[in-house]
């Protein structure tokens, strides 16, 4: 399927879907504070209406918030930041919003029990190629997996000490994606792999819980000799 | 099965099994020189033998070369750096002399095709795991996996920029390992999970690859925050 990716981030609006957990809050929040239009997806249209009003407060951003399929219909670049339990459904649900979009998944499919996290299989792979097969209209791209929402919320935090790993099979929309990531301050996008690749990213967000358990931090991981 | 794990490496052999491979190789040349005295293990015996007395000679280090299952026998710690191919027929064989020792398992199940590095599935879920079953009278930890061939092997690298992450579910055993990681300088060794999060650490050795690739790096990883 031929698709037209943005070459530049400029005059695009971001959804975050799943926008009003931790994870979607803190990426919409830097978003915002980038500088970027973004809207807020929940699946009560009032709670991302709530968040939105907060995230434009902290950041003097321009952020609206909606239920999550209006928020994919009104984003240009849409961001899927809902539990895993979720995914499928929501995803199944709002795919004709999503239509000729890139969507930035950054679902992580994690069990927990009494010896911490540890990674769910995902029958199609990962749960980026589970977006794949579901939005067969769309550029999915797997991103901001590791990005602590800790920091993201920290208003505190001027710098997030992390790369972010982007994967995907559509160099166009990689690119995008690493743009978007160097707008949150301290990070960069960094090309990770294609989509038949993305378990192993996803599934490493348990050892960093491991590590933030044993160290009592926040961990980020940098790429080096990049 | 209850086993005395040493407290440091004072004293200690290190044998580092494959050790005529890149990976292998690099591993030796550092560890022997750190000081630790190291046997190269191979399948040949000569062949181990001659990569011992080059490493000897670019170290100064103490450095042996023997048939695996001697070089397993000789190690008080023992690295496994063997292609993932010849990885369970190997254990297999040595694990009488692996009996009541430190295995630091550093393989990595990948498939290469023209699109670059894919993660095979393991059946045991990690090659960690699968030395796991193989070895129940050896403790074993999972490191290693990141660390740039090229880098350890080039006299030139004084420093190697990178963290190794360290799986496994003793901790006077990681903690060992963590130590023995650090030895080589530039590197930390950072505690990263149990052996059940061996898999994603294993595999994103192919996203390091697509990162070398891409970058034209030998790209390692570091730990933010820790």
């Amino acid at each position: 399927m031929a698709q037209q990716i943005p070459e530049s981030l400029e005059g695009l609006t971001i959804a975050v879907l799943g926008g009003t957990g931790p994870q979607g809050r803190g990426l919409g929040r830097r978003f915002a504070a980038a500088g970027l239009p973004v809207v807020i997806g929940s699946r009560a249209a009032d709670r991302a209406e709530q968040t939105a009003e907060d995230l434009a407060a902290a950041t003097g951003g321009t952020v609206t918030g909606a239920a999550n399929e209006d928020a994919a219909a009104a984003g240009d670049v849409v961001v899927v930041a809902v539990p895993y339990d979720g995914h499928a459904a929501l995803l199944k649900e709002v795919a004709p919003a999503l239509a000729g979009k890139v969507v930035v998944d950054c679902v992580n499919a994690l069990g927990f029990d009494k010896q911490g996290a540890y990674a769910l299989p995902v029958p199609e792979g990962s749960a980026a190629q589970q977006a794949e097969l579901l939005l067969p209209d769309s550029t999915v791209v797997g991103a901001f997996h590791h990005v602590s929402a800790v920091l993201l919320e920290d208003p505190e935090v001027t710098s997030v000490d992390t790369d972010v790993l982007v994967l995907g099979d559509v160099r166009e929309a990689t690119t995008l994606v690493q743009d978007l990531a160097a707008t949150i301050p301290g990070v960069r996008g960094i090309y990770g792999g294609r989509l038949r690749n993305a378990f192993q990213v996803e599934a490493l967000t348990a050892n960093l819980i491991s590590v933030n358990r044993r160290y009592k931090a926040h961990a980020g991981l940098r790429v080096t000799d990049v």
